[in-house]
């Protein structure tokens, strides 16, 4: 309201104010990353639950509307650049649903878990480098000090056949 | 307590008191449904822990006491529908866990977390039809709008050898 | 600050303090448990973030470093007991993570969930012994009134091949 009032009196604040970081929703828009359509359920369930400060995200797929964009494994119909590309999909799926339940992303004070079931062959080894297609997402988005805690199973199937299901649970404002 | 008197200052209110829905343990008692004995661990752990609202179960399966009710996986030993049936017990199991530990299932305000852990072969694409079993039970006793959100896994075994495990994270009063 | 003076009003108070628990570091200390150095992410994530009194963990794995010290599958590779020794690694990774954030031990007023996730063939039955590695560690150090809920995953694969994976949720002080 007053910045050069405060300027005298929180030299620490304002120091931090001029290098200011942007908010998600304009560091979605300085990326250039539209968010999809959020997903609805095909079930009986929600998209996202909240309970107090946290909201609880169904699990996230790389579909459009209700139809998988990627369909197989990690490490036999699928490399690692493929898997990345479907994990960031269901992210951009997930911040869609957030977006659509708190009205801007900039409502997350933060992302506390981000769990990444990947459909893999027994031999897989490369879990982390494809579930970074989703982290590092939203690393670009909220920046590295507020990465989630992060799990990885590799499943033997995940609904619709897809590559990729995300866990996501947030604090919110 | 004066639901005359209260009529005439909040008519929302009485209009929404004149078509009060159940509660849980109603609902119930309408559907006919008797809860099982609650299951007790087999291992070094609890089949209930809260903090703060949130009351988190153990893995609830298709079990009677420690004997599973089902054995085998989607796909291959089981069609959907049995699978169906093998989730809605799980769930049954979770509601006497949760009415154990809170002496009423009117204590739960909401299932905030559904989790499916489904044993399936690679090929299975019947996740959503299955978990249902257990979806439709909870969403038949606590209503529509208070459906949880969902995750789902097809995993390659479970403990027991059972095709279904609820991961379930309840908020309560 | 003056247990005689409290003695005479408190007898329940007292007679509790005379009998009293050794906390989670004495109790560390009494088993003659080392914990390791605190694994470090090989990913965009943070090993540990806190929403309100819940810290939740990245999963833990049975590395030292970011080596795997265990490699395989139970049922496969691996018996019980190895499968035992490789989830006990991965909690002391796991309190080696928490005691970093918290300071000590002794600020974890509980483990609110355990999640196991194993690497196993299909016929694996064995889940819950191995899951007591992780289990019976957790149980020895904050006693058995302060068991966490637990999940059990039999799944095909994990980070770096090895045989299980833990999620932990803890509620701090």
């Amino acid at each position: 309201m007053q910045p050069e009032a405060s300027n005298a009196t929180t030299p620490a604040r304002n120091s931090r104010a001029t290098r200011k970081l942007p908010s998600a929703e304009e560091r979605l828009e300085e990326l250039g990353i539209q968010l999809p359509s959020p997903p609805t359920p095909f079930g009986s369930y929600a998209e996202a639950v909240r309970s107090g400060n946290l909201l609880f995200l169904s699990g996230m797929l790389p579909t459009e509307g209700h139809t998988a964009k990627f369909v197989g494994r990690a490490g036999a119909e699928f490399d690692v650049e493929t898997g990345r590309q479907a994990a960031r999909l269901a992210a951009l799926n997930g911040l869609a649903v957030a977006r659509e339940y708190l009205g801007s992303l900039d409502k997350i004070k933060r992302i506390v878990r981000l769990g990444v079931s990947l459909a893999t062959t027994e031999d897989c080894r490369e879990h982390p480098k494809i579930a970074d297609g989703a982290s590092d997402l939203l690393q670009d988005i909220f920046g590295k000090d507020k990465n989630p805690s992060r799990l990885i199973n590799g499943v033997v199937s995940l609904p619709l056949g897809t590559p990729v299901a995300l866990e996501l649970i947030l604090e919110v404002a």
